[in-house]
């Protein structure tokens, strides 16, 4: 059975399911869609993803998007994954999907709302939004303190005092690496009070390396060509 | 082993966890949070949930918050649980798993901060926001019209063309009645334009019953209270 995966790696979830696969041994071929010139707007991305959105993926003929929904299909649907991205133990999975729930509503709003309305916007034709901005960047302070004082509190190197990563790890690891968008000042402003934050998004590289550099290779340097932009507007 | 479930009768993912309860015959205690009276703020509610949230469950001792989280726990922890709520067929299961992630950052976002933000916000002390009300109707509205033109538009009574309901049509139906909150004016403007999500409600309904309208009995006092409050506004 063939696996498409269709992602742009400037996306916080194509990334995790990329990473996922390439941790797995899962063989896929990747398709690009360009975010940035509207490609998920055709119709023939539409046939692949009706929401308009990436990733997805198309398994032989099976259709689905969600990154959190792909990630535990696959997961599911090829057993030579390690059982400590979604273990099949009842408690110890529904701790895991606990944490991926979590994410919608705080880490992801809150990072995909304060990066979008401070950087991204112009990029996708819209204005900045400074009171949308405002809000994210609450709720992802907010949520950053919950990882640390909370998510990390336990014995254990990963989220739920786990000694290996799971879905969750990845799946919000990769969130808050889109905050290397953002001017140096303001990251290291948000992450450096959560000294567990720090250690943890280090420790998950360390395991899911060398794919995870490989595959925000796009992001790093996209952020540098912002920084560059930043620096030339301040000398200017 | 026993269960005891941490819920207020007004939160909508509170009552999709006793509907789902009740149909499958799982035994539990219900335990009464009071958010309106500040409950979900004592040392002893911490205790069971640190995030101050409803709902939440101990299972013997295993504790577990997010909704969405415990209804997948509960349909693999009781066996008893009939295959159409939460499939064990990977595809069938992936699709579910998708409704319920795409819920998150669409219908739940959009109704619960119009809701919040037009009606219930002073019953916790905090004002009426005008403008993330605008926000939420506006995604409200959205949602449900991806629901009646996309999730509803395969054959079978219920969401992914299904002929039973599964987790994602008791928590999504849970959230829209919701609306009975508001204005009649303003529910009907807002459900009218989508006939098959309304029919849909009346499926789920009639696919729950009788424990759908029981456990919305205090849903539907309340609502009275909101109704005759305005109607008393409207003629004073």
């Amino acid at each position: 059975m063939s696996l498409k995966i269709y992602v742009d790696r400037l996306s916080q979830p194509s990334r995790a399911i990329l990473i996922f696969c390439k941790l797995n041994g899962i063989e896929f071929e990747e398709v690009n869609i360009d975010l940035s010139k509207g490609q998920h707007r055709t119709p023939e991305y539409q046939e692949v993803n009706i929401m308009k959105q990436v990733p997805a993926i198309v398994h032989d003929t099976f259709k689905l998007f969600e990154s959190h929904a792909i990630l535990r299909y696959l997961a599911s649907a090829f057993p030579e994954t390690a059982d400590h991205w979604y273990p099949k133990d009842l408690q110890k999975r529904a701790n895991v999907e606990c944490v991926l729930d979590w994410h919608h509503s705080n880490l992801r709003r809150g990072s995909a709302g304060y990066v979008f309305n401070t950087i991204l916007a112009p990029a996708f034709g819209l204005p900045l939004n400074p009171q949308a901005a405002a809000e994210g960047k609450k709720l992802l302070s907010a949520s950053l303190a919950t990882i640390d004082t909370y998510w990390l509190q336990k014995d254990g190197s990963f989220l739920l005092g786990n000694s290996q990563p799971s879905l969750a790890d990845l799946s919000l690891v990769c969130e808050i690496m889109q905050l290397e968008f953002l001017d140096e000042k303001d990251r290291v402003g948000l992450l450096s009070p959560h000294k567990n934050v720090l250690k943890w998004i280090d420790d998950v590289k360390s395991a899911t390396a060398p794919y995870f550099d490989d595959i925000h290779a796009t992001l790093f340097k996209v952020s540098e060509i912002f920084q560059k932009q930043r620096s030339a507007g301040a000398s200017s």
